[in-house]
């Protein structure tokens, strides 16, 4: 199975990158592909310090969703709808969404557009046939870069198509110590989404760093 | 200090009755007051089976407001507006809500009012010098009854009076092993009410049972 990660050379996708990359072939996709090979680089790299084995290669982000069967959304919301706009070919994939539209002010607060999510707005800019699953939303990002550390939470998956999940489930359960959990239809989406707002609100009102979520 | 519990005979009113009392002076409020006294009996025979020591005296839920410092609303949103007409009495007072605005058809429904959440709308119909903050949403009814258990979860409390939240998140931590933390302000309701419908989805969809959030 390929994995494609759309906008693969931020903090959050670049730390995806260098997980994922041990297990699966992974894409990673940027608007220029020079800092997609930087990232696949960086893979590399470590990989080979670590004696690891390592799969990635670096592409356009149009080249990702030709190539890879589970595509990764690892973009800020304010790009979401001009990289849809962007992108073809991605009837029929599974897609990932980790994206939480937020701002911060005084406090993180969950911004969602009017369709209630960005998941739900998601859904409706993608082609029909789309799989779509929300996931990996409440991980911060310097939890995924710091890669000698585990991954210690719980991930909520949700989606309105069972079989795509399930197959996102799976990927989830063999990174690092992450635990999937079914959490439904893609309804559910604006409280995972919002749930970022809230640990990142307990995480400067509590005086700690890059809080998760465990379901017990 | 009091702590009242206004709708102290249902589930999670009474598991909290049984496990305040041992720690405060309880008043346990019901619309009949006979209710109320039962539920003050089954606390009182349970300390006495268990050498424990327990304060607990059934009470209207007027007289519950009289009495006490902090108030706990544990009742169900459909009951919400009619309860509060019911009261006076609630200016200055420290005021909790755990109360999560949800309904159940395939799954588990975050349905909040036009206000954002349970706790904006209830901001609105009280006093303005009620000091109102939410806390203990997201424990299922059947681990606060389940005395003999602890409550190894994280509870997330917000609202706009930074000293009564500092007073209600000190309450949470002298309760079995709960742990407090700071959300932010009453605007972050909507998230904390809406993750217990992704808790009982969680539940539902992975064949768990009272699933709760740690926050790590």
């Amino acid at each position: 199975m390929k994995i494609g990660i759309v906008g693969g050379t931020g903090k959050i996708g670049e730390g995806m990158a260098m997980r994922l990359s041990r297990i699966y072939d992974v894409l990673v996709g940027s608007r220029e592909i020079e800092k997609a090979q930087d990232t696949c680089e960086s893979c590399l790299r470590y990989a080979d310090d670590n004696g690891l084995s390592c799969t990635v290669r670096g592409l356009t982000n149009q080249e990702v969703v030709d190539g890879a069967d589970v595509i990764i959304l690892a973009i800020p919301y304010k790009h979401l709808d001009s990289t849809i706009a962007g992108l073809h070919g991605l009837e029929g994939k599974i897609v990932i969404s980790p994206i939480n539209p937020m701002e911060k002010h005084d406090f993180f607060e969950y911004i969602p557009p009017t369709e209630g999510s960005a998941a739900l707005h998601l859904k409706k800019i993608l082609p029909e046939s789309t799989r779509l699953c929300v996931a990996f939303n409440n991980i911060a990002g310097n939890r995924w870069r710091d890669i000698d550390g585990e991954l210690e939470y719980s991930v909520a998956v949700c989606g309105d198509d069972e079989e795509s999940k399930l197959i996102v489930m799976d990927m989830i359960d063999r990174i690092s110590l992450l635990k999937s959990y079914d959490a439904g239809p893609l309804t559910m989406s604006p409280v995972i989404e919002g749930l970022t707002a809230l640990v990142n609100n307990i995480a400067k009102c509590n005086h700690m760093k890059d809080v998760g979520v465990r379901f017990v």
